[in-house]
C-alpha cells in the first residue's frame, strides 16, 4: 500500500463551479480560511477582532483543485481516492465531470479511481458555502446540518466557519488483493478473564491466505491463526484467557493488546492492517436507594441511571468537558492532542465529555484517551438547537452517525454516546419524541448497543451550571452545591480572566487597561458573552469588586478571578465526590479552548496552557485526600466558622487508620484547631469527620484565610482552602444580603 | 379467495412430539383448556377456585391435528395454511415431518403448502409447555418470553396460563395471481386538507392489472387509478383534496375513507382486498409552561411532553386503561369488543391504554376504535418486570414488535406506542438503558416513526396510582389528587366490591356472607390482593367501617363500597381536568376485567356489565360539566364546608354566558347556598368559579349529604355530589386523625 500526497490548491467563486479569480496554495489536511490568510496576509484571527476579516468567507463557493501524479502502478494494481474528512457539502470533479458529491463531514471518502484517473489528470473538489438555515441567526443556522454549531457563536467562540478539507486526504495505491474492511467485537465471560473475539473481514478478492495476530500488551504474540478465505468475507473467531482488562485512569492499567492482520497473495503479504483492543464491560447502572425515589402516590419513575459501571465496579467519573481544540479543525495536530490527554491524565481525570457542539475529533484523540485509560463520553453533533425532523436533515444524519459510531465503537475508551447537548431545555426544544434522537438511539442500538445510550444532558437528575461564583439566589457556589442534590453534574463552571501576560498576546495595548464593551475584552468573552451573570460574564468583575473591593486594579482583579476559579473549582469536585453513591459524575465545563479567551470557564488556556484552577482541579481530583466542606466563601467576624472535615477515597484501595490536622492560617498567624483520627475507609468510600468550628473575632476584614488539613504521614493527600474575611460593609448590590449576613 | 375451515382435535402429551393419550374435539380459534374443560367436564374456570384444577395443563406438551379435506383446485391455484395467531411456542408437522416452527403468538403463520398438501394428509401443531424462567416465581416467570404476564398471576387475574390456537386459523385456496401485500402511507399537508396517498402493493406474479378504489365516508368513490403492475412490487400514488379528518370522541367524527383493490388477470378479477382508512395528525407536546421548569440552578431538564395534539389541536385524553377482556383471548368475540368499546363511547371516553400486562389485540378491536373515534395507546407485552437483554429474548421481541407493528399502524386510532407497563420503577428496573426497550424504539421509529413512542408509563412528571380510597397519609383521595400537580394520570384507580347478585354467581353459597381469606372472595381478589393496600384489598372493608361503622351490614358494606368507588372516580377525572394544561390525560385503572371478581378497580364488570361508578365516571368525563372541587370527603358538624364550583370545559365549543345554582341536600331539607353567574368560556378553556362555603352544624352525624350544581338551561351539565357527616367518635385506627380534625 503506498499513499501519494497531493499538492493542493484553493480558490473561491461567488458562483457553483464558477470561476476563481486565482488560485492559491492550500495546506491539506485544514482549512480554506487559513490557506487565504497566508496568501493574502490577513491578520491573525486570534487577535483582537481580526477574526471578522474572515466573515465573507462563509457565503463563497470554494475550489480545491490538484494535478495528478501517479506512479506508474503494476499490472491489477488499484488506485483510490481517500479523504477521512471534507468539510462539508462538496462535489468532487475529474476533468470537469463530477464523479461524487456528499453532504457531511464525518463521513469518510474512498473513490476507485482504477483507469479512470492518469497522471496530468485534474482533480476539483468543490465545497457549497456553509449552510445555513434560512431565516435563522446564530448557532440556529446550524440546525439543519450535521456541522459543529459552535462555529457559528457561542459564548466563548467567535463565529468563524471553517471549510475545507480537514483530515488526511491522499490517493492510495493498493495491490489488487487487499483488505477493504476489518471490525472486531468480543464478548467477555462473567468472570471477565475470559474474551471471546471475533473479527470480521472483507477482502477485495476471494481465496487469498489471512494470517491474525494478537499480542498482549507486552508486545509478544499469545494468538495466531491462519485461513485461507473462500469468500471475500470472512469472520476469524478466537478465545483469549486470562485476559488483562482495560480500566480508566485511576483504577487500574488501560490494558491494550495489538492485533495485526496479513493478507498474503502468491507467498507474497499483499496488505496488512493493525490495531489495538481492549477488554471491557461498561455498563449505566441506578445509583444505590435510587429505587426508593419517589415514594409518594401518583407516583412518577425513578431517575435514569448515570452511574457507571466499567468491568463489574462502580466508579466515579471525574473528568472535563472537551470542546474543540483548534476553531479550524484541519490543524489539530497530534500533539496538541497528547498535550491535552497528557494533562487530563495528570490531573487525574477518567472522563472527558466530548461536547456535542463541537467535533468529533480525529483517530489519533481517541488513541490516546485508550491509552491514558480516559473514558469518552461522545456526542454527536447537535447542541442547543431543535434540530427538526425533515427528511434532508433525517438522511444526513443517520449517514454522519453511522459513519462516527462505525469509526470509534472499537475504542476501549468509547463507553457512552450521548445525542447532544442541553437538547431538553428550554433554548433547545428537542424531547424524546424528536426523530433526530430516535434515529440516534436507534442507531446506537443497531452498531453499537453494548455502549449505553443517553438522548441528551442532563437528564432528570443530572445537572448542568451554574457557571458563576455567586448563584442569583445570593449563595456562592459553595453554598449551591451543599444544597444541590444530583446525580451527575455533567457541566458545571466557574470562568476566571486570563493572566496579563497572556492577555497581551492577543488584546492590544491601548484597550488592554480597559476592559470594557467593543474592544478586544469582548471579542475574546470577558464581557457581555452570557445573558445571565450580567455583562460582565465570563471576567466577573463586578462579583471581584464586590468581594475585593472597588477600588481594586487590574493586575489584582486578574489574580483575584483566578482565585474564585479556583476555589470555585474546588469546592463543587470535593462536594461532588462527597455526595457520592447518589452522585456519580463531575465534569466541569469546561476544559480546553479553541483560542485565547480574555476570560472562560476553562481550566486550560489555548492551547493547552494550564491556569491557576488547572491545579487545583487537579488537587480536588486526587483519588485519595483530606477535604474540608466550607459552607460559603466569605465570613464575617462576628461569625463562628465551621466546616466538616472528610476524607474522600476514589480508589479501589482500602485506606488505612490515620489523622488529618487542622490549622487556620492568615498572614500573621496559624492557628491549631483539632486533630481528626479515624478507623481504615473501605475502597472507595468516603468518610464523613468532625465539625470543626473556629471563633473569627481575631480575624481582620479583607483578608484571606486559609483552612489548612494536615494529613499525617500522607503529604499527598494534604489539603488547603481559602476563606475571606469579609469586610464590614460593602456597596449596596446584589451582593449584599451575602456579605452581610 | 376461498377459505377452509378445519376440523380439529386436540391432546396432550407429558413430552416432546409424545403420545397422547386421548384426542378431544377442538375449538378454534379457543383454547386447550377450554376443550379439555369441555370434553372431560371440568368445572368452569370462573366459578369459585375452580381455576386451580386447571394448573397442570400449564407443563404439557399440546398437540392440535386435523386431518385435510381440500377441494380440488383448478391448476396453477396456491394452497395456503394461515393462522392469525398460535398460542405460544410451536412446530407444525405436516404428515409428521415438521414443516415450520415459531415461538410468537402474535405473529402470524402463512405457509405455502400448493403441492405439499392433499386431502387425507395429516396436519399437526405441537405446542410446548408455557414459557418460564428457571427459578422465578409468578410474573417473573414471564421476562422471557412475548406471553402476556398477566396470565402468570395478578392482584385481580388468577395464574391461568392460555395455550392454544388463539385467533382465526384456515386454509386459503388462491388463484395463481393474488395480492400478497398491501400497505398504505399518507402524508398530510400543512392545512391539513390534502393528503398524499401511497399505497404499496406486493402482488405473486408480475404483469398484471391493478384497481385502486377510493370511497369517501359515505361511501361514494372519489378516486379511482389503474395500474399494468409490470413487476411483483408497485406503489400507487393519489393525492385526496378537501380531507375530512379523522378526529377522536368528542372533538368531531371519526371520517374513514374505503378503499378497495382489485386485481385482474385474462379480464377476470383474481383478487381483491379492502379496508379503510383515516386521515390525522398526531404529536406529543409540551405543556404550557412546561419549558419554564426546572428553574434552578444545577439544571435539568424539563419534564418529557405527554400532551396529545391531534390535527394541530391540543385535546385532552380522557379515558380508561383497557385489559384482555377474557383469560384466553381465543373466546374473546367481536360483541364483546363491540359492547367493551361502545361503553368507552357512551361514557365520553377518547383513550384506551392497552396495558402491556395483556395481549395484543384481535384486528377488531382496533376497527371499533377507528369507527367510535376511541385514540389507542398500545403498549408492548412487556409489564412490570426486568426483561433482560438476552439474545434470545431480544430475537423474539423484535419478531412479535415487527408483526404488532406491521398489523396496527395503519389505524388512525393507534395513535400512541409505549414499551411496556411500569418498567421505570423499583418492581421493574429496567431503564433506558435497556436493550428491550431501546429495541422497540428502534423498531417503531424505522416503522411507523409518525407516531409517538414511549418507553413506559409512567415517565418523569407522570403519575401512577393510588388505588385506594384513603392514601397512606391518612389523606382521602380528593385531597391528595389537589395536592397532586402531575402531566397525565395514566393510572388511578378505587375498587368496589361487586354487588350482590353478582357475587352469587361465582361465590359458593356457604362462603358468600362471610368474606374472609381461603375462600373464593380472597379467589376473586377481594381480599389479600394487594401489598400496600393491607390485607383487605380489593373490598376494602376497613375502609368502608371507617366511615360507616363496624356494625354495617354486608349488604350495605357492598352498596357502600360501591359509592366509595363513585365518589373517587368522580374526584378524581374532574381534579385532573381542573390541572388542565400542565395535566393532559386522566386515564383510570382498569375499565373491564377478564373474569368476574368479588372486588376490583373497574368500573365494569366481566365481560361488559357497569358498576356503578362506570355512570360516576360518565358524568366526569362529559366534555362541559358543572364540577365541585371538594377538598374531602368526610366533614364535621364544627366545620365550614367549602368547595370550589367550576365548569369544566373539555369541547372545542365555546360555552355561552350561563348561571349555575348551587344547593346542599339532605334527607330533608335542600338548602339553596348560591348562584354563580359567569361570562362566555373559550373551547376547551375551564372556568374556575366561587368559593361556596356553608356552616354544617345543623346537620346529623351519619348521613350523606349531596351538593347540587343546577346548571340553568343545560340540565346535562348539572352535577351532584356526595360529602359524609362523620360520627363524632370513630375506633382508634388509623383513619381516625382524619374523621376527628
Amino acid at each position: 500500500m503506498n499513499r501519494i500526497q497531493l499538492d493542493w490548491q484553493v480558490g473561491w467563486s461567488k458562483e457553483k463551479y464558477g470561476q476563481c479569480e486565482r488560485m492559491l496554495e492550500a495546506s491539506v489536511p485544514g482549512a480554506v480560511q487559513l490557506d487565504v490568510a497566508k496568501a493574502e496576509g490577513l491578520p491573525d484571527y486570534k487577535y483582537a477582532d481580526h477574526y471578522k476579516q474572515y466573515a465573507w468567507m462563509e457565503d463563497v463557493y470554494w475550489k480545491y483543485e490538484t494535478t495528478l501524479d501517479i506512479p506508474i502502478c503494476k499490472e491489477g494494481d488499484k488506485l483510490f481516492f481517500v479523504s477521512k474528512g471534507i468539510d462539508y457539502h462538496f462535489e468532487i470533479y475529474l476533468n470537469h465531470q463530477k464523479i461524487f458529491s456528499q453532504e457531511g463531514m464525518f463521513t469518510p471518502v474512498e473513490l476507485d479511481m482504477t483507469g479512470k484517473a492518469k497522471s496530468g489528470d485534474l482533480l476539483e473538489i468543490w465545497l457549497y458555502p456553509v449552510p445555513k438555515r434560512k431565516g435563522a441567526e446564530g448557532r440556529q443556522q446550524a440546525d439543519q446540518c450535521c456541522k459543529p454549531a459552535v462555529s457559528y457563536g457561542w459564548d466563548w467562540h467567535p463565529r468563524l466557519i471553517p471549510s475545507g478539507i480537514w483530515d488526511d486526504t491522499y490517493l492510495e495505491v493498493r495491490q489488487a488483493s487487499y483488505i477493504q474492511h476489518v471490525e472486531h467485537h468480543y464478548d467477555l465471560d462473567d468472570t471477565l478473564t475470559k474474551a471471546f473475539l471475533t473479527f470480521h473481514i472483507t477482502l477485495s478478492q476471494p481465496n487469498k491466505k489471512v494470517q491474525l495476530v494478537l499480542r498482549d500488551e507486552k508486545q509478544q504474540m499469545i494468538r495466531k491463526q491462519e485461513i485461507m478465505v473462500k469468500d471475500k468475507q470472512v469472520s476469524i473467531a478466537m478465545a483469549v484467557d486470562n485476559v488483562k482488562l482495560w480500566w480508566p485512569n485511576g483504577y487500574g492499567d488501560p490494558t491494550l493488546y495489538g492485533w495485526e492482520l496479513l493478507l498474503s497473495d502468491l507467498e507474497q503479504i499483499s496488505d496488512r492492517k493493525k490495531g489495538k483492543i481492549g477488554f471491557r464491560k461498561v455498563k449505566l447502572i441506578m445509583h444505590e436507594q435510587a429505587w426508593e425515589e419517589p415514594q409518594n402516590f401518583p407516583k412518577s419513575r425513578s431517575n435514569p441511571p448515570i452511574t457507571m459501571e466499567i468491568n463489574h465496579q462502580t466508579v466515579f467519573c471525574i473528568g472535563t468537558n472537551w470542546v474543540n481544540p483548534e476553531i479550524f479543525p484541519g490543524i489539530i495536530t497530534a500533539e496538541t492532542y497528547h498535550e491535552l490527554v497528557r494533562l487530563g491524565y495528570e490531573a487525574h481525570m477518567n472522563m472527558f465529555r466530548v461536547w456535542g457542539g463541537g467535533i468529533i475529533n480525529k483517530d489519533v484523540f481517541y488513541e490516546l484517551c485508550d491509552a491514558y485509560g480516559i473514558m469518552v463520553w461522545q456526542e454527536f453533533p447537535l447542541s442547543c438547537n431543535d434540530y427538526k425532523s425533515t427528511p434532508h436533515y433525517l438522511d444526513i444524519l443517520e449517514q454522519e452517525a453511522v459513519s462516527i459510531i462505525k469509526r470509534l465503537k472499537k475504542h476501549p475508551s468509547l463507553v457512552l454516546w450521548c445525542g447532544g447537548n442541553e437538547l431538553f431545555n428550554a433554548w433547545s426544544g428537542m424531547t424524546e419524541q424528536s426523530h433526530a434522537l430516535r434515529l440516534l438511539n436507534a442507531k446506537c442500538y443497531e452498531l453499537d448497543r453494548e455502549t449505553p445510550f443517553l438522548m441528551t444532558s442532563p437528564l432528570s437528575g443530572m445537572g448542568h451550571g451554574h457557571y458563576l461564583f455567586q448563584y442569583n439566589n445570593d449563595q456562592d457556589v459553595l453554598e449551591a452545591m451543599i444544597e444541590a442534590d444530583h446525580t451527575a453534574y455533567t457541566e458545571f463552571g466557574c470562568p476566571s480572566p486570563s493572566t496579563y501576560d497572556y492577555l497581551k498576546t492577543f488584546i492590544p495595548a491601548h484597550e488592554l487597561q480597559t476592559p470594557i464593551e467593543g474592544t478586544a475584552w469582548e471579542d475574546h468573552h470577558a464581557i457581555g458573552a452570557w445573558p445571565v451573570g450580567g455583562n460582565d460574564t465570563w471576567f466577573l468583575m463586578e462579583t471581584i469588586k464586590r468581594y475585593f473591593g472597588e477600588t481594586i486594579s487590574l493586575h489584582e482583579m486578574l489574580e483575584k478571578g483566578q482565585l474564585l476559579q479556583c476555589i470555585a473549582y474546588k469546592g463543587i469536585y470535593e462536594e461532588a465526590r462527597r455526595q457520592k453513591p447518589r452522585c456519580s459524575m463531575a465534569l466541569n465545563w469546561c476544559y480546553n479552548e479553541p483560542w485565547p479567551t480574555a476570560a472562560n470557564n476553562s481550566i486550560l488556556n489555548y492551547p493547552y496552557e494550564p491556569k491557576p484552577a488547572y491545579y487545583a482541579v487537579k488537587d480536588a481530583c486526587r483519588p485519595v485526600l483530606a477535604s474540608a466542606r466550607i459552607p460559603k466563601f466569605s465570613w464575617h467576624a462576628h461569625e463562628t466558622l465551621s466546616f466538616e472535615i472528610w476524607v474522600l477515597n476514589n480508589s479501589f484501595g482500602a485506606i488505612e487508620a490515620g489523622s488529618i490536622r487542622c490549622y487556620l492560617q492568615d498572614e500573621e498567624k496559624e492557628v491549631y484547631l483539632l486533630t481528626w483520627e479515624f478507623h481504615g475507609i473501605e475502597p472507595m468510600m468516603n468518610r464523613q469527620g468532625p465539625t470543626v468550628r473556629c471563633n473569627l473575632a481575631d480575624y481582620e476584614a479583607g483578608g484571606l484565610l486559609h483552612i489548612k488539613l494536615i494529613y499525617e504521614g500522607h503529604d499527598a493527600y494534604s489539603s488547603c482552602y481559602d476563606i475571606l474575611m469579609s469586610k464590614p460593609r460593602s456597596p449596596n448590590r446584589q451582593g449584599e444580603k451575602l456579605l452581610n449576613q
